[in-house]
């Protein structure tokens, strides 16, 4: 079970738990009202900034969530490690024949710019703008969900006032005074439940997945520029491990079985 | 329709769907005072920040963001390989022809100065300077909208208190007391439905356009340099498409028939 | 009437009409407890970080702020034409004329140094660090405002709990429990009222007329770095107008007639 | 009377006269729970993130906050008027008589470094590193404070939720009630009293003595470079200037007949 | 005892102590649902935007947030003059003997590479990787603290409204409204109680902590770098003293004896 789940599960859990704990059973939360105004109606508010090409993006951004998988460091460096040696055996043109098995596309364009033999600031500048734009389009969907997250509880504040409202105007029976308010309340558990169990965690999830994905990128373009440079594959791999945190270290020794396979897999 | 309107039926919808749901009819959410408060407490607080000059630009500015409507990246690209087919078979004066039918004037200003022979720096800065103005002009706009979303809550919540204070000074009619807090809270209603579906997403709206028209501005300030370097077809086409996402690009190939006629609609 | 007058005597009257539709005299609105406690209140936690000499500064400031008054960007650009055609014809000391005629003491010590012959470079140095200082200055009258405005509701609010505490010790007349509870809301209200119909808009005023001001100060720093490097007039007046939004720009033409007289409202 | 004195008799006069106007006496407003929870319980939560040698600072900052002196630019730049003609007059070596008068120890490095000869760039430099390694610890004392502000707040409703706790358990009787809530809202009334007639000014106002200590430290660094480049007084005197506001500029004239006893008090 | 260890202890004495005085047990504050909704939920809510490998650093990180113990600059910078002292008798190799009895990693990485002869610049690049690296991890362990106080309070808040909500629907009897309302505003208690005193000054715990230890290391960055120049040993302690506070400055004399054993205890 991913994390996103697992986390989600603990959450609403103890929600659930709560309400047991205080004899509200699971129905007397569900209500359609509130329900409506907080998911149609924070999802109506966000889709007003976006285009109509993005809304479609949504279910995927979201399966991306859940999964959560990143291109995997340990991986990309010990693929590395097999292309220094093959560039410094065979020379740069015999990485032509890896290429075709790396199925990350943004390591792939790399390599192809240093075989192509592409100036080493223009190879950075071209990974770079490559980087630049998907930080565009990932921000663009992780801001989505944090939008969302913040219309929820104010959408959520709109079906409890407008429960309040439906109430006040017959306060003289007491028994229904008591039962409108507990539905008006509602809106306000559930915008509140919305944004922290669902919208407000989901884009921090997806904000830290493309933190994680950019350090592996800018780890590709110092590996990609570090191959074209001809450096010694011990050094290469020292370079690299410098930024995974030290347990994670295994130095060039550890990194000699592998290769295309597990470039494959950094894909 | 556009993005901006089904999303403010979406979340309207939603509101008028709970407030049926509550058995409460739409008229009774309406009431003179608290939309007074709202609208023009909220428009005049704003206002003080601004000058009358740029009040008058508010109702333009209310139809671009409705309309949606940016430069297309996509034609502009194409444009560009049109333009650098002529600068290379005919020479850079040769796109004096082309000029006549450009209707962007950013696009036009910049091309201009490539004919006319001056620096690629000082190309570069004179775009730059209309890109900065073209932001704060547009800034000042979206700002305008976001510090309305901002007061708008804060004159519901004073219609609120004034509602409040009226009603409290009768105490002894319980009847009347309901009455009086529903008309109070719509105060608060008001507020943060004008916020939420209307100002806050307005504000939004306008800064995630005007983000967009940036991209496409430096896209033609690359593309304009490009052309005057005497960049191959083939290669600016593949610069420009890395700031594309990677669906969105065609290659050289694809740009092939296409010319003055994008080049029009890209204004 | 100035832009800040009109703003704030909407706001004003659209909270009188709020409270005169919801039949509300504003004579009940007015009571000395709350009215003492928001601005005596925000305007002493508020002084605490200043120092007495920018205290006496304050009542010029809101003059400076209902006025609205900054430097024409038109009129400086015209005066820069007319400067431009003199140091051409006639060489750079015939620009000491000129200097008696000139108000605005930043354009006296910009051309006074250009005159004096002082190298471009410390030209713009001495007039960015004027720029600076007057930022510094600006800022911190600005911030006075916004700070009274953070302040107001919470003093507002301790007035709204002072006066719950006086009224929930005598629970047992209902009546009394009504007016005292309106009587506290006051608190709530001024505290609201005086932030976001007086500070904080006055702040952001003060803001936005700080930031125009400054635009007009960069515009002539290029104008006297421009007349320095004896540029043509036509360009000189080309590279101005390209930070004027695109319907302000007469180009050369039309920037022939005036001179001197415009010089001096510039200031 | 220092104007942070000043300032907290205005704030704290205000409450109390809103107090009497509403009939509440001063003993009222005072209960041991809720200020041992406000003071007391802030105090711990910010002590928290900081080491026990920071804690014992506190008295002292506190001192330096009410008397809000910063070293004196004016006098500063007489001092450098006088040591500029010393150093023009009878050498660089002739400052080593004035060191030994200075008292502001960051004056006396930074003069200290210039007779030894130490080249510019290391002067400034380390003179820097003082300004920086000044401002982390200004900085940590200034965050004390607005940190208790931001905690004073939270644990004055921490009051109010266990007064409401108790009080909600005995229901029945409304006179109970009555005074047990009136206790209750002490609680955010002590929170919000000691955070922004307390804690957030002082914060503040060592933040804005901060800037004003720095402003004047950076005077010194201009000040120290320009005469070890053998700058002439007058220059000196006038490049120094122009970072004060317009009317505190005496020129040259106006700084002749003072010296070393001025460089005393800038200290 | 650590300073963490007595704020907090401050900081619930004081909390219980206000609870006492308004004669509520501490048992009264004891309830398993709205504990559980705020410490369960709360956890899950930010593990999600967690991978499990980082789950299992946590309770590591409280242990560290405890101790509070950072690297000391003081017994660095002994070490440094003695290392200076070192390669300035007997050579950079003669340091080789030294490492071996150093225990912190970063400062036997960085004088190795000097030992190596390894360019300056590579030194610092080095070791600013490894910063960055630290920077990285550190940030998400903090901020993980504070993303669960910012959670706490929304959970305790739906805890008190599911308990409204309970309540709510049996309005007739006073008495179980009471406690029943009394039972609600726990969870809004221990939400705010669980943010700040525990969650919240954590994360800031762990952020001050990380900012002295990158201080630490940035002084043995140019420390190492100091050798590597063959700096004179006077000359490096007063450079690296620059950064401490003036109270603890010793000089070259104060820092004589001491050597290998220091070095030990500054890892």
């Amino acid at each position: 079970m991913a994390p996103v789940a697992i986390g989600m599960v603990m959450a609403l859990g103890a929600l659930l738990m709560a309400a047991m704990l205080e004899k509200i059973s699971f129905g007397a939360l569900i209500a359609p009202s509130p329900m409506i105004l907080v998911f149609v109606g924070s999802l109506g508010a966000t889709f007003i900034a976006y285009k109509t090409k993005e809304w479609k993006k949504i279910p995927k951004v979201l399966g991306v969530a859940f999964k959560g998988k990143v291109p995997d460091a340990d991986e990309l460096i010990t693929s590395f490690a097999h292309f220094a040696d093959i560039a410094r055996k065979e020379g740069m043109l015999a990485l032509e024949g890896e290429i075709g098995r790396i199925e990350d596309p943004f390591l792939k364009t790399g390599l192809q710019l240093v075989i192509d033999g592409v100036d080493g600031e223009q190879v950075r500048e071209v990974l770079e703008i490559e980087i630049e734009s998907l930080t565009e389009r990932h921000h663009s969907m992780s801001q989505f969900f944090l939008t969302m997250g913040g219309f929820a509880p104010t959408f959520g504040l709109m079906g409890t006032i407008v429960g309040l409202i439906g109430v006040l105007r017959e306060l003289s029976d007491p028994t229904k005074l008591g039962k409108g308010m507990a539905l008006g309340l509602l809106g306000t558990l559930w915008g509140v439940v919305a944004a922290n169990l669902l919208f407000q965690p989901l884009g921090t999830k997806l904000n830290r997945l493309h933190e994680q994905e950019v350090a592996v990128r800018r780890l590709a373009v110092e590996g990609v520029l570090g191959i074209r440079e001809g450096m010694a594959t011990r050094l290469l791999v020292e370079r690299l491990e410098a930024r995974l945190s030290p347990d994670m270290r295994k130095g060039h020794a550890g990194r000699n079985s592998s290769g295309p396979a597990a470039a494959k897999e950094a894909a």
